[in-house]
């Protein structure tokens, strides 16, 4: 659980941070349309009474019972970060010449008090990370009218999300991505209030990351031991940027199957070796949670291993693969363990029926929906919690409105109890590398990855109508293009702000 | 016809420009790996000896023979910009220390004299847009080595295209393009030989053609009438680039149907806006084809129309909607003969049965493999040239390897006389705009495009093994990539050049 106060001495956030937090702006003016919030709010009430922002005096300040004050790195780095955000533009404007109220956002962690003054938005938030999430509703709320200038509607918003975990993989094995592609991922996550960077770090094409202990394994694994590699300092980066915008990074290191790249720099130690791979992991990744892999065990090479059947004979498996499989999981799942970090691993463990330990995730991939909602079912009767990705493999491109598809996902819906139901704590954007890269990363990403965070964090009932969700997917699209991120079209038509930021 | 000297007083380029070039580099040097080139050239003899280029001294020029010398922009800009493109990286490398003997590329349009002095490369070629060809597959065959230094290896190619139309289409209508998007699109196009541009400029969604004739059409019609237009002066951008790159501007015009946009700034003056209509197009756009469209027109809108009923009564049409649409485009056909222009239409127009002068091309974009080359018989039948396109609506993605299927049609597979299989005059890759603008354009479009591009320009034996294909187009497509053309992977793996051009 987050203390209740600003984090900014803690290198570790944590898995269930954004809870409730509201958010009250009180202001008279004119009419105007509302813009809508993607993913959308819990409650969220709009009037057309507009008040009318200057960038010139807008603020963002900590309230009086703030348990944040200033020097909470996340909060202070978020308000300068929103504020452009927000006044994209501010050069080019003229509305300088006017003078406003001034207009300030109050950030109150902790704080349910209620400010009822005039010119003021007040958002309270349990922790740093709800304040974050606040911050991001508040910035998709102020649009510019015709002339360039900046407004904001009386809002109500009261907000917090449906699961705990969304996440988004990126595969960095299959093909390299500049730390550059990787840190725009984040930013544009946060937009959509994904909050789990599922880094794939290495796989058998490729081993880019640069380990302190085993430096052999890049210099000899990476597609290039000094261009195509994350350093320890590319991944404190990472891990830095994605903290300032509440986004924890889950590392994968997947083993037994999926390590070809790492037969060129292993070292043949075993139990030393693999004590010593999870100790430097479980270091330099503060995240709790380690995704330890444990799909897709190709059995041929083992077979092939005169060592491997002789340890086999010795430890009783006979011919039994599965039975080496389950040993191994086992055994590095009481590593993890042992190092204080939970297990995620995916379906394919379960599947196996090795021992688990009761709090690892079972992580789904696998199967058409009627498959999937089996697997669900079996998973979560045995006690275990899940994580579902299986529905949002969006590197499976197709022609049109697939997004309609990651959005109309139901991940409570199977048979189960209501005690089963809350065992899902999340689901996961895909996105495999085989066909992706940095050339077309961004395009494929968004704003399709944005239809699942809606259906990750809104309420199912109040999102249940997919056309309804297009107009406003679309507007959110122009948003991410305005701030820089390259989304591609949703249909035939074009955005306000086009390219600026491109 | 090309008239065989510099076409630096020309401003139109013509449709069967590129006859055979041939292409010789004799040398000596140890050896290496011989690169491919990308399409595959018709007659392509290489061996292992190689040559080291100096940047310092390296030059092309013209064959004292040649009908092109100095001052003929066409070449003049192409020795300047494949010199830039060979030696990227000019900055960077240290090999200047060294000083070869100086390598040159002699060009000598119309000459067949053979040069065989020592580090000279000839390349003979009969117009200025075949030596454009050339120079681009000399640009293919340098190659770095592990140190940097560049070299390329003796060989010997005849090349002429197979086909003389080889085109892609973008669509400015469902979304706008920036110019410099279509810009770069001209680049990558030269880099796969492509040779025609057709600019769906306009249609339903927006009109973003400023004419000079009507201004109201996008001042009304396009999605904004400042930003999201081309003004005659970005579009003798395009046109100027395209030729100075061996590639024609095919602008369509599509009518009756897909004329939404026109609607908001029309004027109602028949027959007297039609000619002015056309004698704008016809003079802006220098390429002797005009692509009028014709496809998909619904009869709902001129059957709710009462003045439409009542001239076709006047007409004698009765109540036959395809009376009056073949009226139509026979009207329109005949405005551009007398223009001294060719028609290309869509096939719906032979479809219809009008009466159609007997040069127009039919565009065929319809229908699955079977229904296309059924069409292709009865088209070429009728003594009527084709394009085609159907197999190569390139907008529709899918996941994999859907190149695969671009490279392996079969243009001239169809029942039909040796005669008619003439009358195939080439292919088009389309890149409708429903789902397609800035963001995602090139990575959609490359290397996806350039299979269809070998296709078009290859000996079809030669070509026939796909998996042959696909090491060399994973090769091209790197050289893509470090010319900065945003081409997406085609599989695991990664280039030696990488992102530094994106």
């Amino acid at each position: 659980m987050q203390p209740a106060k600003c984090v900014r001495n803690s290198n570790r956030t944590t898995n269930s941070s954004e809870f409730l937090f509201s958010f009250i702006i009180h202001s008279a003016g004119g009419l105007n349309t509302v813009e809508a919030v993607w993913p959308l709010p819990q409650t969220f009430i709009s009037s057309s009474e507009q008040y009318r922002l200057n960038p010139q005096t807008f603020y963002f300040g900590y309230g009086m019972q703030s348990a944040a004050q200033p020097g909470c790195t996340v909060l202070d780095s978020a308000f300068k970060r929103y504020f452009s955000l927000i006044f994209l533009d501010l050069t080019s404007a003229d509305q300088w010449a006017f003078v406003d109220k001034p207009f300030s956002v109050e950030i109150s962690p902790l704080s349910v008090k209620e400010y009822h003054r005039y010119g003021r938005a007040s958002l309270n938030a349990q922790t740093v990370w709800g304040a974050l999430r606040g911050l991001e509703s508040f910035s998709q709320l102020v649009y510019q009218d015709d002339f360039g200038s900046y407004f904001v509607n009386k809002t109500e918003i009261e907000d917090f999300p449906r699961f705990q975990f969304r996440a988004i993989l990126l595969d960095t094995s299959r093909h390299y991505l500049p730390v550059q592609t990787i840190l725009k991922t984040l930013d544009a996550m946060a937009y959509s209030k994904f909050n789990v960077f599922h880094w794939h770090i290495v796989d058998d094409p490729s081993f880019p990351y640069q380990s302190r202990t085993f430096p052999d394994l890049s210099a000899k694994g990476a597609f290039h031991p000094m261009t195509h590699i994350y350093t320890q300092s590319d991944v404190r980066r990472v891990i830095s940027h994605g903290r300032l915008r509440g986004i924890r990074i889950l590392p994968e290191f997947d083993s037994p199957g999926h390590t070809k790249s790492w037969g060129k720099g292993i070292i043949h130690k075993r139990n030393e070796t693999h004590l010593r791979k999870y100790l430097e992991v479980s270091s330099v990744f503060p995240d709790s949670y380690i995704h330890l892999g444990g799909d897709e065990v190709d059995f041929t090479c083992w077979r092939s291993n005169p060592d491997v059947r002789a340890f086999m004979q010795a430890m009783g498996f006979g011919g039994d693969f599965t039975k080496l499989e389950a040993f191994y999981m086992e055994n590095i799942m009481n590593i993890t363990s042992a190092l204080n970090k939970t297990s995620i691993v995916w379906q394919d463990v379960f599947d196996y029926h090795e021992r688990i330990p009761k709090d690892t995730v079972l992580h789904i991939w696998k199967g058409v929906p009627a498959k999937i909602k089996e697997e669900l079912s079996r998973i979560t009767k045995a006690g275990m919690r899940v994580l579902l990705a299986a529905p949002w493999y969006i590197n499976h491109i197709s022609y049109g409105q697939d997004w309609r598809n990651y959005y109309t996902v139901q991940p409570q819906n199977f048979s189960g109890t209501e005690e089963q139901k809350k065992l899902v704590i999340g689901g996961e954007v895909c996105m495999w590398g085989e066909y992706v890269d940095a050339t077309n990363l961004m395009p494929r990403l968004w704003p399709r990855a944005s239809a699942a965070a809606e259906r990750l964090w809104s309420d199912e009932q109040q999102t249940s109508n997919v056309d309804k969700a297009f107009p406003r997917l679309q507007e959110f699209r122009c948003k991410l293009l305005r701030r820089g991120i390259q989304a591609e079209p949703l249909y035939v038509g074009h955005c306000k702000h086009e390219y600026q930021g491109i």
